[in-house]
């Protein structure tokens, strides 16, 4: 039996990692972790029996509930990883604080199944040579990162990596009508299914900047690019020196690079395809003066400090957007100018505590330059 | 450096690898073999400062050349590739003496690139279990076969080979019209530049059928579909349990498989890709009414006897149309009748000696068949 601790468990990718663990043999949820969820992760405890639990979010809760111990308070998740000893840690947590559940996952699990971008976009290779020391191997579970990880398997060298996107809900919208989108119409995704700020992240593509940021420290290379592939079924590309592309073909769901995760370095879980045949396989070129922030993406590609701020101030905008507070098009403002602040900033990262500084410093900012739109 | 021995090295594709090794460091040609186009050989000798070549038909050669010996007659290919002692051998051999140069590159390389068809579709597990005996490693060249073995590095199990195809010249002539078609029209590929047996065999589908039976054998399953790509620039794809599919994606030229095949596991040759994202990608399934040839593949697939008689009476009455003694539709209609006679001979394979008997038997009877068309 593999052991799995899932955090945010009662997330999106939580509840997905539950249907697939449903499915298979040989795998069983021993512990997991909310922000505050508490009865929807009564109901999780109840049917997979789990062991330890962790609330983030302080609040009265019981000591111990149907036989699973439950930690409250923000060092909870570590401790209930730790205590879990997980073969497999599913870090699907949201946000920054997500960088701790992984530096936590890396010293207690064998391996991680890695759904927080935060780890990777932020904590660099800071927590790749942790997972390195530690000799925990890191699968991401993003779509795009575990389609790269699988075309990769047995090749020595990749020339380019080729990013997909959708190009989200606004794809089609003139660029002139984007100062007026609502939240509601941004928060229609064409292909995926998935938490809020991910699908807005979507519209501006900021999310394919992360991807970029994500892709060039996982596997090692600067030469990335970015294609629109408006049905979402070819999930990445790598490109050879030899002119060799391999392509990632299937249908959007997160729950193929869950299982991935799981089972790697089979495949075990069982998913059909439908007729996909009956497609074509189309590829544009992404328009920079419609998507400003993948353009920035490269722009930052290798600087960590503002890796750390477009992620960080890119939350803030995203919250204030979708509480009516600003419109769509001071998402980039507001990043953007982030960014130029945190630049004359003169931090170096050399620690983790650096990560979190230079996160809550472009938190601040961000909130400062946002109350005044 | 490494060492390589070409069969047909005067052939397409045996000239196809003295391009691809002009660009390669570490590489040196040390041998090769023609059926009799001398003059050509000789030019290659003196280029590439050959030790040994085999010239199959008999005639007057000089027992040396410019500091490189002269082999000749039957059985001289097998006896140059013992002399040369290559690390790899590119059997690049057409037709069913291909096998015997299998056989011996088995025995004296440490690695095959293989380009010979009839080695695999009529040599099957034999060839197969004589390279494991030999520990000699084998590497398609054919361009579908070369895609799935780079589509599976580091995978487990595969679900499903789907190999593409182009359709052949003929794939938008009215089915009305093929009974009345001119070798002319065949011989005009729309993708790809090859042989004119290969060329024909595009058009009846029949490559595609002795691609099934090779992928048969290789990848170990009987679960394979195939398409047409009508652009070929999907090369192929494999389907695992979980939905994914993997696609190989590049400009058609079989320079990247013979690369491939020289240089494994790395990637060494340089090639470039052409501007291809501007191009659909689609699928069209394959009309087995206009392509007969492949319903009979699978019909046989698993059965030796019949892959033997099957490639063999394709050699006798694709030489009979490209000659004008039979008609196009006449290359099916033999072929099926070869079959059916064949069945009836009871035989087992059990040493290679059976297989060239089959090869032998199966030869005649499509010989006397087509001579009565």
């Amino acid at each position: 039996m593999k052991k799995i601790f899932i955090t945010g468990i009662t997330g999106s990718i939580g509840i997905q990692t539950l249907d697939v663990v449903r499915t298979l043999k040989n795998f069983e949820i021993v512990g997991g972790s909310i922000y505050s969820n508490w009865e929807k992760l009564k109901k999780i405890i109840d049917e997979f029996h789990l062991k330890y639990v962790a609330v983030v979010k302080d609040g009265e809760f019981p000591k111990e509930y149907n036989g699973c111990k439950v930690l409250v308070g923000k060092r909870s998740v570590e401790r209930a990883i730790e205590l879990s000893s997980p073969d497999i840690t599913i870090v699907a947590t949201s946000g920054a604080s997500g960088i701790k559940h992984t530096i936590q996952a890396i010293k207690s699990s064998k391996r991680i199944g890695l759904a927080n971008k935060e780890s990777i976009v932020c904590g660099g290779n800071l927590v790749l040579d942790l997972a390195k020391k530690f000799n925990t191997e890191i699968i991401p579970v993003d779509s795009e990162h575990s389609a790269i990880y699988q075309l990769l398997l047995g090749e020595k060298e990749v020339e380019k990596i080729i990013l997909t996107a959708s190009g989200g809900a606004l794809r089609d919208y003139p660029v002139e009508k984007l100062k007026a989108v609502k939240p509601s119409e941004v928060l229609k995704h064409p292909n995926w299914n998935m938490g809020k700020r991910i699908t807005v992240d979507s519209a501006t593509m900021l999310n394919k900047g992360l991807e970029i940021i994500e892709a060039y420290y996982l596997f090692k290379t600067k030469n990335i690019e970015a294609f629109i592939n408006r049905n979402s079924h070819i999930h990445s590309m790598v490109k050879f020196k030899d002119g060799v592309i391999k392509m990632h073909f299937g249908t959007p769901t997160m729950k193929i690079p869950i299982a991935y995760s799981l089972t790697y370095p089979e495949r075990i879980y069982k998913f059909d395809i439908p007729n996909l045949f009956d497609e074509k396989i189309e590829f544009e070129k992404i328009d920079f003066q419609r998507y400003t922030l993948i353009k920035t993406a490269y722009e930052i590609l290798g600087n960590q400090k503002l890796h750390i701020a477009y992620n960080a101030a890119d939350e803030v905008f995203v919250e204030l957007f979708l509480n009516e507070k600003i419109s769509f098009l001071e998402i980039n403002k507001g990043i953007s100018e982030t960014l130029s602040k945190i630049e004359k900033e003169n931090i170096k990262i050399s620690s983790f505590e650096d990560v979190f500084k230079i996160d809550e410093l472009s938190r601040n900012i961000a909130k400062e330059l946002g109350g005044n739109y």
